[in-house]
């Protein structure tokens, strides 16, 4: 049982992240202030109802996945489940732009999420961020 | 003034990777668990004194560079701006192992930091997480 936790935590934290598109790559050239205002990124704050963990790693796994295979827009979803409160779970998110996040609200792996995992759902919180020098990105990105 | 404050926003928020090293090119082979007890994944939350933001991102910026460039333990640092809260700073931090990070407390580098900030930090959270998925990591290392 604990290694099937084990192996769902590992499942549902399978980020992947898309290759840096054109205008991303362009931030290293562009003023600082343009990238900011381009890309977005957030952390989502959500705290899982008890006896429902498994499940909700599970449809999370699975929306995220599809949207870093299928959305060139969705660059990064990396999730962390916090140490003292298993049921809550931080994922930090990073779209390219306002305009590829809004076409993620309307796909039809993120409203299957959305709708199924409701009622799991205890709080969701949204805390956008600057996404503070995009080279920094290109940096993780590029560096291997 | 606004440009200054974009540059210094974006010269503390130069976050650098080291190269995963052994150990954590090891979990793509070994058991979950055990790259999730190695790995230490943490979101740092600090809240800035009124006055002193600027002054806390160039020490920020200096510790951070220093410690990626100087430990190669201290694997990832990736500070953002919460936006509706700019003097709330969320880094995410991502070290080899719980030895790196004692190391790190250890350096010269961060001991300057830690006091020479101590008046300008209004509070700081650890949130420390289970790093979930260890080879998500390499993902985003390798991927480009």
């Amino acid at each position: 049982m604990k290694k099937l936790f084990i192996l769902m935590l590992a499942a549902v934290t399978f980020a992947a992240c898309n290759k840096p598109n054109e205008k991303m790559n362009k931030c290293e050239n562009e003023e600082m202030s343009r990238c900011e205002n381009a890309l977005l990124v957030r952390i989502a704050e959500i705290e899982v109802n008890e006896g429902y963990l498994e499940q909700y790693l599970a449809a999370a796994h699975n929306v995220g996945t599809k949207s870093v295979e299928t959305e060139p827009g969705v660059i990064c979803i990396f999730p962390m489940q916090v140490k003292e409160q298993p049921n809550t779970i931080r994922i930090v998110e990073i779209y390219r732009d306002q305009e590829a996040y809004q076409s993620h609200l309307q796909t039809s792996h993120f409203l299957e999420y959305k709708q199924g995992t409701l009622h799991m759902v205890k709080s969701l919180k949204l805390v956008d961020t600057n996404p503070l020098a995009p080279e920094s990105m290109l940096l993780i990105f590029k560096k291997f």
